[in-house]
């Protein structure tokens, strides 16, 4: 496999990082192939501009997902994209690195998403979900949390991990056509001891050792979808 | 009232700068005073690192929200950050006026709550929902989308739009005491006609005019959850 690791965290020793290296290690001592994009290392710009793009199809009215097809078809797209871009599509499986800030993705890696996700070759059209551009290939999330276990889940104080995580999940990954692994979460990071930290890194070795046994998560398939994207069995 | 609006859209003709500029005229007639965050034309930087403290608590390792508070505390926040904090404690209500990318913010945006909703002023250790730093005031969404109404809902190709927004509405302004207003919602922008468009400015209009009626959505009070944040009656 060509595994690429999209890992966003500021600081080089921080528990993110060492889950990112104990993936790389792991992986390449199975005899795969491991690209690492450290965003924070690289300096990348998240900032989705007009200056993405050489060329344009209307120079007066930046539309972003128009332009990206665009620039993406003439081979005109801002080579800190095009660089990830290859990587996504020598890739075949994505694992996506950080710390859930404020619910989410860290902006830099929000910023990768908005940008290098590029509209007329990772989606578009009725281009999505499983019949998405990267239909194929895998992605992962392995993320940090600062709550603790007991404060996610059904009635409790943030609700439930899955909801927080559909935007990301089901809204970038399976939109694009990705499949979708289960994620691998640490709770309470900045809080727990180091042996405590050195157990979470067992259960993520453990979690990847029997990465091709997890059962893809699931959602929607078009073919439940008519050409204007209605139910066709509408509850 | 004092209204912030905290617009990032990269065209300034576009439909949200649209938006914004009708909300700023309309509220100021009404007698308010607006201040507007435009973060594109600020070129606010979006990605927290180091440099956003200029005393540290620990100068060897960075934990992103401890040193928020420490450097608060100090006072020593970047000058960018502490203009847009200074904002959020003049504000009564802070409209964020924003297209949907990829099921949330764009990064620029994303990376302004990362930044500016500092810990140890607008939410630290169990000063969040009903007890965060931010109460008494209130926030509104004001959002763009490019999918149709038909695509969100029960059962719809993209889910819920609640669930949707939840990461924002909850996670990030409830979760920081935040009163959240109903959001309004433009569905299928960039496809939309000049007469579409226009149409729906009368009905944010309307929607800004009745804002003192509507509701506030219903989030998690800390009254139903013990000292360790655990659910006071698990269902």
């Amino acid at each position: 496999m060509n595994v690429l690791i999209v890992h966003a965290h500021h600081e080089p020793r921080s528990f993110n990082a060492a889950m990112k290296s104990l993936a790389a290690d792991l992986l390449r001592g199975q005899g795969h192939e491991v690209v690492v994009s450290d965003l924070y290392a690289q300096g990348f710009n998240p900032v989705a501009t007009a200056n993405d793009f050489a060329t344009r199809a209307d120079a007066e009215y930046l539309v972003y997902a128009l332009e990206q097809r665009h620039s993406h078809g003439q081979g005109t797209l801002a080579a800190d994209i095009q660089v990830e871009l290859d990587r996504i599509k020598w890739a075949d499986l994505i694992i996506f690195n950080f710390p859930i800030y404020w619910f989410g993705m860290p902006a830099i890696m929000k910023g990768w998403i908005d940008r290098v996700f590029v509209s007329g070759y990772c989606y578009g059209g009725k281009r999505i979900y499983d019949r998405g551009g990267l239909k194929g290939k895998k992605a992962m999330l392995c993320i940090s949390l600062g709550g603790q276990r007991h404060m996610f889940g059904p009635g409790a104080v943030h609700g439930e991990l899955a909801t927080l995580l559909q935007p990301i999940q089901r809204g970038m990954l399976a939109y694009v056509g990705l499949e979708v692994l289960p994620p691998f979460v640490a709770y309470h990071v900045p809080y727990i001891s180091e042996a405590e930290r050195r157990d979470y890194l067992e259960q993520y070795r453990q979690h990847l050792l029997g990465l091709h046994q997890l059962p893809a998560l699931e959602f929607p398939s078009l073919d439940d979808f008519d050409d204007a994207l209605r139910p066709r069995n509408a509850l």
